[in-house]
């Protein structure tokens, strides 16, 4: 990984796993380890969740299950296949919208986030790359994968080592060759009321 | 942290700051430093999001400004204030409900909690320790930090450095001294269809 214009532009320090993440578009076409998926896994199962309800799910394909990936590609637009198509691991996330006791889980979505914010940093630690999709068609992916109406598809997700920008359309290219932008802290941290920077 | 029971029962390798997270209810009431909090935001700063929306926002409220402080407080249900009154910081975590194109954003609470998740990476790794709570009134926080409707407050987070379980009630105490528990990965992650385990 040594692409430094997509090191995160830090004003206060960070951990490196943090700092070196981002979502590519050049995937490498090298096969991810079972052992390295099952960190990623077991990274996301230690998270924290509401009441410990761990309303994560994850549907995953790899490249050489074709039957299942060309499903899974199926899923993406367009705009997304474009890329993702090179990335040996497709997933999806999905949420189980209901707590144990019946009551909707308002947290579902939040914690499926923070359980794949915990699987990024395990895959960072492994020298993979993962960039989320909000890009691909729910219901597609809800019929094509037998996803219950309990259970809400959340994200695609493309999961794989970095590879070169040669080769890449040049939109691609420009994009994978683009800083990361962030808002500033002051405009998003406040204290005593809505919109007063604590910082 | 010495709390070696709180270690993840880990069958797969993940990152140590992943294994040594929990969700203390033993606060000391060592103040958390100014540089520390800000790398904290700085960690959730760098997050990803659906098209760079960036949906997160927090407020905070450090024991030293104890009328923020005491406003927090009261938004948090009672046996949540039980132990996290003696947190030396509370936050409430709040999301932006649309895109910048006014469109509804479905991924605004994911992409507070994967915010999150990386926030909590980065406390770990300065010793410090961060217990969210679904348990706040949310109507009551809306009113107290004026959060406009275009927001919706997420879920409070208590944050500080470990203290001892001497002195808790008998209950907390007994909490803190319990392992964590998770569901197997077989039961979360499927492949070609729903339920079907991948590994």
């Amino acid at each position: 990984m040594e692409n430094t214009v997509k090191l995160a532009n830090n004003k206060y320090p960070i951990e490196d796993v943090l700092r070196r993440r981002w979502s590519t578009v050049a995937y490498s076409d090298r096969p991810v380890e079972k052992e390295k998926l099952l960190s990623l896994f077991e990274a996301a199962r230690w998270a924290p969740s509401s009441a410990n309800e761990q309303p994560w799910y994850f549907l995953i394909a790899t490249k050489d299950d074709a039957e299942s990936y060309a499903r899974m590609l199926e899923c993406l637009v367009p705009a997304n296949v474009e890329w993702a198509s090179r990335a040996p691991v497709l997933m999806l996330s999905v949420a189980k919208l209901h707590r144990s006791n019946g009551a909707i889980n308002r947290h579902a979505f939040h914690d499926v986030g923070l359980a794949v914010g915990c699987m990024l940093v395990q895959a960072t630690s492994l020298g993979l790359c993962v960039h989320q999709m909000g890009g691909f068609y729910i219901d597609k992916a809800r019929t094509m994968f037998e996803i219950p109406d309990t259970h809400e598809p959340v994200a695609a997700i493309a999961i794989g080592y970095l590879g070169s920008v040669e080769g890449l359309p040049e939109h691609l290219r420009q994009r994978e060759l683009t800083a990361r932008t962030r808002k500033e802290i002051s405009s998003f941290v406040y204290t005593g009321k809505w919109g007063k920077p604590a910082f």
